[in-house]
């Protein structure tokens, strides 16, 4: 693809860098904001810029954040005694979109994956522990992906708390709603019928 | 979706403005760019930024450009007596891409059509049949969209460079190379009957 300005080609192959974006998408990206006043898009620019600069990670969930401690974390409002562990931040934002958590989270930074060279060094499990140690938690719910790395993670984690008097729950798994049941893969039906629940409890829902 | 960084939160918002991108496809934006250094970042916002700073429209053929006159319209190695008219930038990059293509353009800027209140005045008409009256001008190619508005606009325009000695030629209609007839629209098809061409002038293309 030639371009007549080196300006525009520029501004084209840096949008192509992003991910899913490819340089048909970066071009109209591009001729869109052309056509926005400049100081829009000194405002779109600067915004990405500054955010790169500043954003820094809370020390106390290594959630991102505008201070050393996030806004979830000085959040008076918010239980101080429930810790959900997950992945990463955008599993903190997915559940935050739920609106039915109010405890504070941890952000692991990955599950232990020794095929791709994750250990438990790598993630944030020893600042988990140091919370527990410190403050009043008395629930750690495990967020994580269902899937064997997930599940070492958790037992790994698991097996480090045992000395606290800390009760330990995973997410329910089982068939979503508005979920058909014979397009539901066999393990999630399989352990959707071990792990079944009384109808009074599910409709106290 | 909350956000636990006003920044990031920002920087998301920013994105989401442009066009086909939603939140949760800048929120992944976004995300990939706190991996990347701080100076590629910056790389980025400053490209975008400054070619919409610095950017200016070819004062010849209103193509994009670093300066006054365009790459295309400077370079000595087009053919200066043939001008391809075309509605906007993105359809000058088609074309280029074809790599079949050696004279220079002529950037509308849109095409007449007086149901969004376009008229002949907004366009650069004008400036067309300035270049012709200039230059030596043999030919006009007319690459428009082959729609009513299109064909109003090369109506238009012949009309005006009847008193000057050249040839106007628009782009060929049919059916595209690798569709099937069955799936054309029956306009194409009808015509691409009545444009009907020698198989020896096919083949020798």
């Amino acid at each position: 693809m030639q371009i007549a300005s080196s300006l525009l080609e520029n501004a084209v192959n840096e949008f192509a860098r992003l991910p899913g974006i490819g340089k048909k998408t970066a071009l109209r990206l591009v001729l869109h904001l052309i056509k926005q006043s400049p100081e829009d898009v000194q405002r779109f620019s600067q915004a990405i810029d500054k955010m790169r600069k500043e954003v820094v990670f809370c020390t106390v969930c290594h959630n991102i954040s505008d201070n050393t401690v996030c806004n979830i974390c000085s959040n008076p409002l918010r239980k101080k005694e429930t810790i959900c562990v997950v992945e990463n931040i955008r599993d903190v934002i997915a559940i935050e979109s739920t609106q039915q958590y109010s405890g504070l989270y941890h952000v692991l930074g990955g599950i232990i994956s020794p095929l791709d060279g994750i250990g438990p060094d790598q993630l944030t499990i020893e600042s988990l522990i140091t919370r527990v140690q410190q403050s009043a938690v008395s629930e750690i719910i495990f967020a994580l992906s269902p899937n064997i790395q997930g599940d070492t993670t958790i037992y790994y984690i698991q097996k480090k708390l045992q000395p606290y008097p800390v009760t330990i729950t995973t997410i329910a798994r089982g068939i979503s709603f508005g979920g058909e049941l014979e397009y539901a893969d066999e393990l999630t039906l399989g352990r959707s019928l071990q792990n079944r629940m009384p109808v009074e409890k599910y409709v106290s829902h």
